[in-house]
């Protein structure tokens, strides 16, 4: 598998990026090759770094930063690492394409040069939410503000088909993420992707889920629109600190015995999770990824790549619009 | 102050009703008294329990269960305690009124028998998030799953008029959630929002605030829609819990130590926030509220008719509508 990165993506680029390659490299020297997209300059600067058999170059000379309009700056830079790399996958040059850059502008070019999967309105980001029994895959998390029923029941799918394909779980469960347990809760968007969920053979729907019971582990899939996603998400992820912080301050325990039984609720254990519904395999890290982070991101790609991800989610959706939608 | 008691809300009642009944009386035996509202038979075998001089019985034979479509209970059930205990507030025989029962019927009741303030479109419910800092008042919390921009405002001018002038924070840093900090950003009830807000000289408005911002202090009042506010609230409430089943498990830290560290996390601590933009004093209560939360209700209830709730809200929603919406 090659997996084509993005050298400028992040807040510590391009340090935490080429760190993060050659990390990869060592770690998984059987069945890993890359692809480092970024400015030619870099490639001079590090060209003793990388061995040359399991390394190739693409030169990018631009970057896509956090407050640029992603359509936008995805339209006018051509040569930015984003598009490029994008483009490589687009042709077959790569098999999947990891950047911690801005996730507007990773979406918008996985579409505009990947395309859509047949049956998908917007694609949907996803994220790992640790529990109490494993992890739930969230999403969306942040690219869908106004979610439609439908939308909820393709990203129902969407998650099903990369637990079951990719990570190898038998029959996740799919959760709705609403304010209470019965079925015409939570508005009318929400109700009637209840009653999408629950008519669908294909999924194994377990209902509404609420917000207390996310982390008990009561569904492997979580669906929800992507504000009250995105909002769960970084609340979570401040959870950790803020709960060592408060340890700290009571003088209990002991911090670094505390801070490593947490370990798990770091999101840098995940790295990254799979942009949802595009034709390719998109891996979208955070943009504070340390190399760490990005290092399991691109064993993600490795592994969507190989499952077959994205064909896989195609033959899932073909069943979904025949179950009579 | 005289409180009205609802002894058949919440899951643990009439005993924890009971309980807090009691433990109020004693915690605060200068300006409490309390108006118990429940059936006769309640009265009969509690007789002995209850020193005569600081409390009076109200019969009310019916409750209202949380499977009830709460519109219809209402209506139908006029000797239930809900309603029997909001016309003693509205008839002036108590300052207000406390109950653990379901948050769709009290808060339906309350608009029915006390009235909404003028400018106010539905009432919000508020909660306490702990942060680092303090606390933080979210709300809405479940009221209002659809919200308007326009509902927005005004839960930034009830969330702050209650810090200021019940809770006498100074100058009550008003937050808006939203999954970015730039003020376009989260759709366009929220972009809409925003203009509304930032434009208001009543308000000190901090701008958005994002989910990873809510623990570490950045606003006192945290303004949101109600379904994500459900959503967080519930997910926070199962934190501390999560947290130390997760020490326990790796063994680390002394479970005592560290659940006594996360004590502030508990909402029993906080027990209750008012219902806002109703005309009189409605405290609820979380459905599975021990006696102490419940006690800590009634005390934010006398406090709450205490500092005129009802009548410096209206003042300040005058305000805000001279404020040229």
């Amino acid at each position: 598998m090659r997996v084509a990165l993005d050298l400028l993506g992040g807040d510590a680029a391009p340090e935490a990026p080429l760190e993060a390659a050659a990390g990869a490299l060592d770690a998984w020297p059987d069945d890993l090759s890359l692809l480092l997209v970024g400015p030619s300059r870099l490639r001079r600067e590090e060209r003793t770094r990388f061995a040359r058999g399991r390394v190739a170059w693409l030169a990018a000379e631009e970057s896509i930063g956090p407050a640029e309009s992603p359509a936008l700056a995805v339209r006018r830079k051509a040569d930015s690492t984003v598009v490029r790399g994008l483009e490589a996958v687009r042709d077959g040059r790569a098999d999947g394409f990891v950047s911690a850059g801005p996730t507007g502008a990773t979406v918008v070019a996985s579409v505009l040069t990947l395309g859509l999967l047949p049956g998908v309105d917007r694609p949907p980001v996803g994220a790992f939410f640790p529990t109490a029994t494993g992890r739930a895959l969230v999403m969306d998390v942040g690219a869908n503000v106004d979610v439609r029923p439908r939308q909820l029941h393709q990203f129902a799918h969407l998650g099903s088909t990369y637990l079951r394909r990719t990570l190898l779980i038998g029959r996740p469960r799919v959760g709705l993420l609403n304010i209470g347990v019965e079925g015409e809760k939570g508005g009318d968007v929400i109700a009637t992707a209840h009653g999408l969920l629950s008519a669908d053979p294909g999924l194994h729907f377990v209902g509404n889920v609420e917000g207390h019971q996310i982390v008990t582990g009561a569904c492997d899939v979580l669906v929800c629109g992507g504000f009250v996603g995105n909002v769960l998400l970084k609340f979570y992820e401040s959870m950790a600190g803020f709960v060592l912080e408060v340890f700290r301050h009571a003088g209990v325990g002991e911090g670094g015995e505390l801070g490593e039984a947490l370990r798990f609720l770091d999101y840098t254990e995940y790295g990254g999770a799979p942009l949802f519904g595009v034709d390719g395999v998109t891996i979208i890290c955070h943009g504070t990824s340390p190399a760490r982070a990005i290092m399991n991101g691109i064993r993600t790609a490795a592994d969507c790549a190989a499952s077959g991800f994205a064909s896989v989610t195609r033959t899932s959706l073909a069943r979904m619009r025949e179950g009579g939608r």
